[in-house]
């Protein structure tokens, strides 16, 4: 998929992404970049709502996995279980998470648990940038269950 | 502050909360109970998307130390260092975000600290209800700087 495509899917199945103003810049099986601005996601202080944050992370990672399963023809629920974020730096401008899987290797063992158990986790990791620097990360495991 | 202030107060300084469509059900020292309907909420699979549930849980949290800080007439910034959120169950509904105090004796000690030192650090639970059942919780770690 294109990363127009994506961007596309995203906001008319998950609204959130639209009303953040997400974009996607990079949408490859090596990773996703998605991008969005201050203003939709600003809170009190000026700079970014944590709450905003959190989603855009989230949201890169499971794009990432959304793409590397339907390159599989893998079809199933893809459901995040848990996720540890940190807030380095305040983010004071747009700002983009970037997700890659945490293990590169862990893909292999994934996909054969899932086709012999038709359930099975991983985890990705997604990082925050804001004008060049890394403002903060999200750690994500998210449980593939075929239908 | 009245639970219409606090809702109207996040509405104007967090946009995204409006897009939530969050709504402050209650709002005291002891806790912060807000509450989003599905639609603006909804992933592709019908159910809330998990930042979304992360984003109104972190949101919870920050509302009940903003209400603290504010009672002990301390001006400062409040930030959030680091969450930890755990997915249980699919949010198929309205869904509600919970917070308290992890320990209610932390409170004495992070003020103590704060007017020592001008920074303090202290947790804050947030639990996700849909339908009467427990389906998720978060762990946020908030740091409140003074000026």
């Amino acid at each position: 998929m294109k990363a127009g495509a994506v961007e596309k899917y995203l906001h008319e199945h998950i609204p959130l992404s639209k009303a953040m103003g997400v974009e996607v810049l990079e949408a490859t099986l090596q990773g996703v970049t998605l991008s969005a601005p201050l203003s939709p996601n600003i809170n009190h202080r000026g700079t970014v709502f944590g709450g905003s944050a959190a989603a855009v992370a989230i949201l890169a990672a499971w794009t990432l996995l959304y793409l590397r399963l339907k390159n599989e023809q893998i079809e199933g629920n893809l459901v995040i279980q848990k996720s540890a974020t940190s807030y380095e730096s305040p983010i004071t401008d747009r700002f983009t998470a970037t997700s890659s899987l945490h293990d590169p290797a862990a893909w292999g063992r994934f996909i054969a648990t899932f086709r012999k158990r038709n359930r099975a986790r991983i985890r990705v990791a997604s990082i925050l940038h804001c004008n060049g620097g890394k403002v903060g990360k999200l750690d994500g495991d998210f449980v593939a269950m075929g239908f």
